[in-house]
């Protein structure tokens, strides 16, 4: 499989839909890559199978608050620019790139970087959806050490991290993205592809593609057909009717009130955000929680509507579906459970709320 | 020349003299410096020209607000934990530590630093007093590159930047510091012994044990002695009725009021701080200015009172003396002269007001 010009669209509403509200909007996404694909080529879809187990696999995506990159778009050099830096401390070249999330923009963006730096993209990423913090990642669960870290801005600076553990390249990661403008572009969790076979989510992208063609393609209810391949639970169908939203520290926080209409009518959901959509709530009950996989879809084209762009008024539909089983894990829900995000609820997998 | 207990306290005395109230505090760095060199032995002083042209000198220091230093010290070893990543980098060994900046605490901390790894201090440092931000130092007047800058926490973080200019080096480190908790410690501007030769103000820790020595031993008044030592002009000698002082962003700004005492009596001076005393004003008349060194003394004992030490009822004389003669050219006016600060002042030499 290769992205190029006949998939990349679906591609973005794929990873629009797993990012879980997150990762960023895929707008520029798509034309970035559009581009770097005219220019440069399309890119190979590799499965880890079919790389060298000693090869390096270079994580990469973009750090601050998707907000921010509506209007502060990058360069399209950026991770180009670390590439060398990662080769050279590693003393190895670098086999393939890989999105550290699939989710949003982030989920997108390498097509771009790996087509200009004439690498294959690997069919896995770091999370199998969107999360806000650097070690909120597969790798971290899976013990691979988060150094070094690379990181640079549009300006060219560059920046190397040493000896830091994930909780604490979150922080500096986030105050350097912060002094960047909001935002900047890192990778961390460079590993052998051996490593990548059980620290990563698998065949994530063909996923994310394979998500875009079912909208794209669906006769019926395109939620529906959505809903029916990655087994989610429809909580509510209804217009947002309140939204309360601010970026602070790197992040978009707040929280979003659906009323429901139709069937749904009289029902109220809230989610409440951290970039991502973290909790969804029915007057005091728990419909879904993080790390399963919360999307806000446009009721009318099954589209992800990003938590940066949920407004008064919008008619959505908001579905709940399973994350990797990595996240269910003790270590998984310790970093990405909702206890991370500072939320006292015990985590009940979605499909066991909604059978 | 060496330091060692016998005129550890000198030199930290002149630091905080030449500091023109920034720097830090030196109370904890001859503490510091007393313990490494019973444990590690004195610290030989050595003249650029007594080194190899081609060997390397690493300037030294702590990044931060001076305020912090007060109770958030370091563990020791930051400095020692950079050396071998600056040589790694470099691929050629550290001859010798230097301070970025001679005054106050960070003039004294190298002290300690060389001690530990074992290297002699170069009598020689990168301002000649104090300034508050990275790329105010002689060797980026002389157009050394800061490149690559390293920079560590009492945690083991470490950080290297690559790529970057002057003013992104401040603004990425001082981002950094604020994150480690207000403070953290770096190496910037490394260079051969001949650049450092012309890019650097030289014989000033043997200056500082000077200053020290004479304030110890002057037998009448210890102002006057320093006064006429350094060619300072005595600005006021009266009471602190008023400090409006604030940490932000890594910086102590704000301002003091002196009101003359004895034959100043009637005369009231204000002093404008950003870490350092930058500007001394007389109801609106300009006494002295950056970046000439503008010092707070104790009028009993001489000893200079760092800013974020300054506090109502203390009796103080405000003595001002000439700057390295680098800072008054056309390029060292322009980082660290009174607009460089936000003053709308032409630069006029201390000298030149009170001759």
């Amino acid at each position: 499989m290769q992205i190029d010009g006949s998939n990349v669209r679906a591609m973005a509403v794929g990873c629009s839909i797993l990012g879980a509200g997150g990762g960023g909007d895929t707008a520029i996404g798509v034309l970035a890559a559009l581009q770097a694909i005219e220019e440069f080529g399309p890119v190979p879809v590799v499965d880890l199978d079919d790389l060298d187990d000693e090869a390096l696999v270079m994580p990469c995506g973009g750090i601050g608050a998707p907000l921010i990159w509506i209007e502060k778009i990058d360069r399209g050099d950026e991770i180009a620019r670390l590439i060398p830096v990662v080769e050279r401390i590693h003393g190895a070249s670098v086999a393939a790139l890989m999105s550290a999330e699939i989710g949003g923009s982030n989920g997108l963006a390498p097509v771009a970087w790996a087509a200009r730096a004439g690498l294959p993209l690997v069919d896995a990423d770091g999370m199998g959806r969107a999360f806000p913090e650097v070690p909120q990642v597969t790798m971290e669960v899976a013990g691979i050490s988060p150094n070094p870290a690379v990181m640079t801005d549009e300006r060219g600076n560059v920046v190397i991290f040493e000896g830091v553990d994930g909780q604490w390249m979150e922080r500096m990661e986030r105050a350097m993205a912060v002094e960047f403008g909001g935002q900047g572009y890192s990778s961390e969790y460079q590993m052998t592809v051996l490593q990548a076979k059980t620290a990563t989510v698998r065949r994530t992208v063909t996923l994310a593609v394979r998500l875009g063609e079912v909208v794209f393609g669906a006769e019926g209810d395109p939620i529906e057909a959505l809903a029916e391949e990655v087994a989610a639970a429809v909580l509510i169908e209804g217009k947002i009717v309140d939204v309360e939203r601010r970026v602070t520290g790197g992040f978009v926080r707040g929280s979003v009130t659906i009323d429901g209409l139709g069937a749904d009518s009289g029902r109220v959901l809230r989610l409440e955000i951290q970039n991502e959509n973290l909790v969804a709530l029915d007057e005091g009950e728990v419909l879904a929680m993080v790390p399963d996989i919360i999307t806000v879809l446009d009721t009318q084209t099954a589209r992800a509507v990003h938590t940066e762009r949920l407004s008064y008024g919008q008619r959505v539909s908001v579905v709940a579906f399973p994350c990797d089983p990595i996240w269910r894990t003790e270590r998984g829900l310790e970093l990405a459970g909702p206890r991370a995000f500072g939320y006292d609820l015990d985590y009940v997998p979605v499909e066991a709320i909604h059978s």
